[in-house]
């Protein structure tokens, strides 16, 4: 039985009305209902990617849409930037689906510097860049905008964007940065249950997808294309978390996209200034910290596996105690989804609490 | 807003506890609650799949599973057993992913022909065979028992057998039969929503993949067996149809597992009763027509497309028109899932109704 709300990196707390939307009845997945409900989730997906694009619903995690961008853009070698977790693994996926790969990495918690990248594709043996803009497991947020500006001077090179913990929560103008493909999760900022992926491609990665073998079926960006020209995605999908997705863009519409950007980078300084009142530091240096999660570093040397149950244990509160290889010496807070000034205040007050049995 | 009972051969109609379980709160997919979720599953899943081996579950629909067993288990060559339209399509699928492979095909509604799969596998030159057990497009059910008969004969091949739309409508004892690899769906007899299949891998299976290279990720086998160890999944699973999984097996061993089979049994016949006292024909030959949903040939040659339309709109009841190039020219009724002699009963009388008009 969970009696105690998330405020870990994902997934995230999910409001009631949420659960709620996903007992709408389900409908055949070839049926025109079912066309009227993916059609009717498009113009928002579009506004929130900021992009023309199209954007695809993929019944799978993250992960799926991960593998799926290699093997659909890979003819030449991928080069994975790698800051975490998350990133590095994608070099082992790519080389799992068997394509050449190589990875830049830098030590967690630090950012992929833009002239380092420019470095590397100027080799010319790259054709696809992946990057993890948000690292969730070291709160690291990666300068986008500065990094999509190395990448467009390398037309040949497509750039494949996990912002799985930073969608909707900071702006990411697509089609203005001219990122190829952008991909997230359900689970994280959307605060809706985990099992759907949303990814939208670019013209020029179509063009790429139809000159690589191998990409198979139940990631192919052509039949994805195909499909939703229709109104329908490739295989039969999730669809109570499409309803879900549906009444999660209303409400985000509702709330406002810039006024969802302002409250997670209130939220967001409201725990920072927690952490440098403890005299705790944070992993990343400040200005590559992350808006949607604060991964906070354990340098008072306080028990971690110890703070995080008894929060959760008495204050049924429950955050991160670290991912990884950085567990124990790290713990994370999330400020995704639905959260407010008052709600983080509260777990900022129970933490203070328990806490004070720790330090 | 769907206001018509779903009696297509899936998604079919979905109770509403089935709903509610789905609102019980997520948790994170590394924690002990996530863990203790899914190892609660799993004995009635064995039980259920009559197996030893374990039972993973897939985020994605069955195709995900379908073309992940082929990337994980060929080598040398796929023979497609070919009946329908899915069947048909997993050639297709399998040649997408790069892999050789072959189809053994029959007309729509004929069956897979034991001796000529052996004529087939005597070549030498396979390693892999799939089959789909119940054809949904045509309402045919093979041979499963004659087939793996033949299948064991051949040591080296390994079979993948789809049973998205037989599972848990009829005993298919997988140990005892010496299947390899079945999967299956949420959304068809196990009258859950969509976004999860199930899958069991034999240690032959996993000896195969151990020996191939391109497995990727996100559908790897020994990923899965690897995270099931420690009662997780690979990546971020679907949480909310985890829950009602554990919902839906305790109700199918509350009614009973051999009493479900009498009763899809006697629904299936209620519905064959029907389709010869109109005069219509079932498109498969009676010994292998479906149990779990009926494929009706349109003999009488009535407007399939209007009937459908009409029962939904008046009577609320929808069946399905045909599938693919067999479109018009069939109908569809599923008996899976929660249904009784009297939804069955009130269906038939409402079909009664407007066919009238129809013939």
């Amino acid at each position: 039985m969970i009696d105690y709300k998330l405020h870990i990196p994902g997934p995230v707390n999910i409001a009631p009305e949420t659960y709620q939307s996903m007992s709408t009845p389900v409908m055949g997945h070839r049926s025109q209902d079912f066309v009227a409900l993916y059609q009717s989730c498009q113009p928002n997906l579009q506004k929130l990617f900021q992009t023309e694009d199209p954007v695809f619903l993929s019944t799978s995690s993250a992960w799926g849409a991960m593998e799926g961008s290699v093997r659909n853009l890979t003819n030449k070698k991928v080069l994975c930037c790698m800051c975490g977790a998350f990133s590095d693994k994608w070099l082992d996926v790519s080389r799992r689906c068997g394509k050449s790969a190589e990875g830049l990495q830098v030590e967690w918690g630090k950012n992929i510097d833009p002239d380092d990248l420019r470095k590397q594709l100027s080799s010319g043996e790259f054709d696809v860049v992946t990057l993890v803009h948000n690292e969730t497991a070291c709160g690291m947020m990666n300068p986008l905008q500065e990094i999509m500006q190395v990448l467009n001077e390398f037309p040949d090179v497509i750039s494949v964007v996990d912002t799985v913990s930073s969608f909707s929560a900071v702006p990411i103008p697509k089609d203005e940065w001219g990122i190829d493909v952008i991909l997230t999760g359900s689970q994280k900022a959307l605060a809706m249950p985990p099992g759907l992926a949303l990814l939208t491609v670019s013209e020029r990665a179509f063009r790429r997808a139809e000159e690589v073998e191998g990409r198979g079926y139940y990631f192919d960006f052509l039949e994805f294309r195909k499909n939703h020209e229709k109104g329908m995605t490739p295989s039969t999908p999730v669809i109570p978390l499409i309803h879900a997705l549906k009444h999660t863009l209303e409400k985000i519409f509702e709330e406002g996209v810039e006024a969802r950007h302002t409250r997670h980078a209130e939220l967001n300084q409201m725990v920072h200034a927690w952490v440098a009142e403890k005299g705790f530091e944070l992993l990343p240096e400040k200005q590559f910290a992350s808006k949607s999660l604060t991964c906070v570093k354990n340098n008072l040397e306080i028990d971690v596996a110890g703070f995080v149950n008894a929060l959760r244990e008495e204050k049924k509160l429950s955050i991160d105690g670290g991912y990884g290889k950085i567990k124990g010496k790290t713990f994370r807070i999330s400020n995704m989804g639905d959260e407010t000034a008052e709600t983080i205040a509260h777990l900022l007050a129970q933490m203070d609490e328990v806490l004070a049995r720790f330090v």
